[in-house]
């Protein structure tokens, strides 16, 4: 079945984004400002709105997880427009000329970042990301049509409805920001064959959702895959540092997906290190699986199976391998690992460059938690996600990935030979 | 029906790629040299291999056209080694770090380039396609799939093999650069599922091939699209350059993309403009298509209707339209063109530069012709394409856009608070 209604949204869309294409960054900013507001004076309406939303969630069973998620109050709204004007400050990439080359037959040949057009995201549960992902996408010059999930669906046309009366407060057209609330799968399905008008997909959300969207659109997809992160401690590593880094890696959020996974230690050092890191995550309730050399020094960790090496678990549990050397391990991160953020613990710098340079992941550190990987932590301001493809863009996303370029090109009347 | 051993030759080249990912430029520019010595003391082979496609074709009749893009001879061959010459002595960008920011908790976060890994690469006829993107993608650290269309099915299974001396010659692993010798479509479709192992595929060919690779494939998709392009011609342009421009971009190849397929003329010049230049046209066997503008001024043009406004024609063929001013211009490119290749022709410099800025096309013009939308023209050094999607890469392609980027943080203990 084709939702029609879907596809003339997208055609609406991709109209607003060739307004939005020319839009100064003061008008963008005047308009996230007005989104603020009009914000502002609709807390009671959000809040009654997210009311039902929960009602529904409680009577149809959802997990405390999910209810969470979906749960708005003042303070969270408050987060929402804190956000919002994160984004104002942030510089606008939009025209921005960064690369510059001269023909010898003299043409000047520059690149000039541009809006990549009309976006659409697909994202489940938190309610905030209709306002942070609308932001992101308005100030970079982009228009997006937003299909969230269906727990969250009175929430979420509720802010829409808000978005659309701040467009028209600033005199922009409403179809900058769509929303898609039929929530049926027929409706990301064919979101996902308008490639005529949108230029990308961002899918946010569960592994069967983004796979889903991977084998099924022919629009491209900017996919935001499964983090198996690694800490490999090398012999020479501080044992100290190590510890504390691996302890806030495992523990400190354990349901993100720049948290720690596997633990991979050094033989000659495994005797020392693995009794008292492993005491201290059992202590924070964290589950121990090993290998056969891990079991040898902590004999009551669960054996681990073939199946942990490849596994997220998003949960209090990390699996624990002992390695020869750091050749076996940077081959056991690029084997097993998701490819997404990985650390190296050592007191050798060419140790470190080393595994920096052939570890082949979006994010690669040394001496530092990889809980890092994060679009405010390395300085873009803002995220829409994190990418682990390796297309476009690969790890946190900020403004300037959701800008496409433009060859410019100023001639004196060059033809060609 | 599921092609195993495609699988099996996806999963070779995407372990060929963890070799490559770590290769010095030395040994990757050894590696060209030695395809380069393959190649001269193997004319002899590619000829006879080369010929016997040839005859194939001739018994099919396929087209002069087809029958031309398919030959090769020694001077074509010559060509194919001064390609290979022209990459060793391009600049390796993997390894280079880009962007470097200092966060304020001391963590040094840089961007690196990487290969993109796996590539698959699907093109039709043109043997020499092979090679060149074969020493692009061995170039940026990339191992390459190649599927290359059947009517050259030997003379690419001979350059293949060549290839592979090579990698023999030079101790890398053959997967390096693999080929689909299966020249149904059932092979495509399997190695458009590869997504675990390929990175990217990279189609070069018809619309319809391209149109059947997007829908089909879970793998991202780089598309080469078809290219609608336009030469505006202001009321305040030097109608003796605008009319070497139109001649050149429309008449010098006319079955490229990069061609002028449109011309539009501000109303204000064109009783002054439109006759001479299309009788130059005309003299060289262009035929005039135009709007109700266009025939009351050149009364004998072919009328245009609604659908040549979107067409390539890759011939010559060129319909005109008489626009009241710059705006509209700009919208009519933006609405009916492909957004490959667009310029306009002025003497004011704000509308150039609005031009420039507006229209939403891989590559804007001031004042030269469009012809010049190109690897090499740009300065790249060598392109594996022009990309009309504008995710990743837009616009002609050389090696930096056969990279990814790789996150790289240097940390001394930091974890997160």
């Amino acid at each position: 079945m084709m939702h029609v209604s879907i596809q003339e949204k997208a055609r609406v869309v991709k109209e607003a984004s060739r307004v939005l294409y020319t839009c100064t960054s003061a008008r963008k900013n005047s308009l996230l400002r007005a989104i603020n507001t009009r914000i502002r004076s609709s807390i009671t309406g959000i809040l009654a709105a997210n009311a039902d939303d929960l009602a529904r969630a409680r009577e149809h069973r959802l997990s405390n997880v999910l209810i969470d998620r979906l749960t708005l109050d003042e303070k969270r709204i408050g987060q929402m427009i804190q956000g919002v004007r994160d984004v104002i400050a942030l510089p606008d990439p939009v025209g921005r000329v960064y690369e510059r080359v001269m023909r010898p037959n003299g043409l000047r040949v520059e690149k000039m970042r541009v809006p990549l057009g009309a976006i659409g995201i697909i994202y489940e549960a938190r309610p905030n990301v209709t306002v942070d992902a609308a932001a992101l996408c308005l100030k970079s010059g982009n228009a997006v049509l937003l299909r969230g999930g269906s727990e969250a669906i009175r929430t979420n046309t509720t802010l829409v409805n808000i978005i659309t009366m701040a467009l028209h407060d600033v005199g922009l057209p409403p179809g900058c920001v769509a929303f898609i609330d039929t929530t049926d799968r027929e409706a990301v399905l064919t979101m996902l064959t308008q490639d005529r008008f949108l230029d990308v997909v961002i899918p946010r959300g569960s592994r069967q959702l983004i796979r889903f969207i991977q084998e099924h659109s022919s629009v491209p997809v900017i996919a935001h895959g499964e983090g198996n992160c690694h800490i490999f401690v090398d012999r020479s590593a501080d044992l100290g540092t190590a510890e504390e880094i691996v302890f806030n890696a495992k523990v400190q959020r354990p349901s993100v997906c720049n948290a720690a996974e596997k633990l991979l230690v050094h033989k000659r050092i495994a005797r020392q290190f693995l009794p008292r890191v492993t005491a201290r995550l059992r202590q924070a309730g964290v589950e121990i699986r090993g290998d056969e050399g891990t079991l040898a020094i902590v004999p009551d960790a669960v054996p681990a199976g073939e199946t942990d090496w490849e596994k997220e678990y998003l949960d209090l549990i990390i699996a624990v391998k002992v390695v020869d050397n750091l050749e076996h391990a940077i081959e056991h991160i690029n084997r097993y690992g998701s490819h997404h953020s990985d650390a190296i613990l050592t007191g050798t710098k060419s140790s470190g460059e080393r595994f920096l340079r052939e570890v082949d992941s979006a994010a690669v550190y040394v001496n530092a938690s990889t809980r890092f990987t994060d679009g405010y932590e390395f300085g873009l301001g803002a995220e829409i996600g994190i990418s682990t493809q390796k297309l476009h863009a690969r790890g946190p996303m900020g403004l300037v990935e959701l800008t496409s370029s433009k060859f410019v090109v100023h001639g004196t009347g060059q033809t060609r030979p």
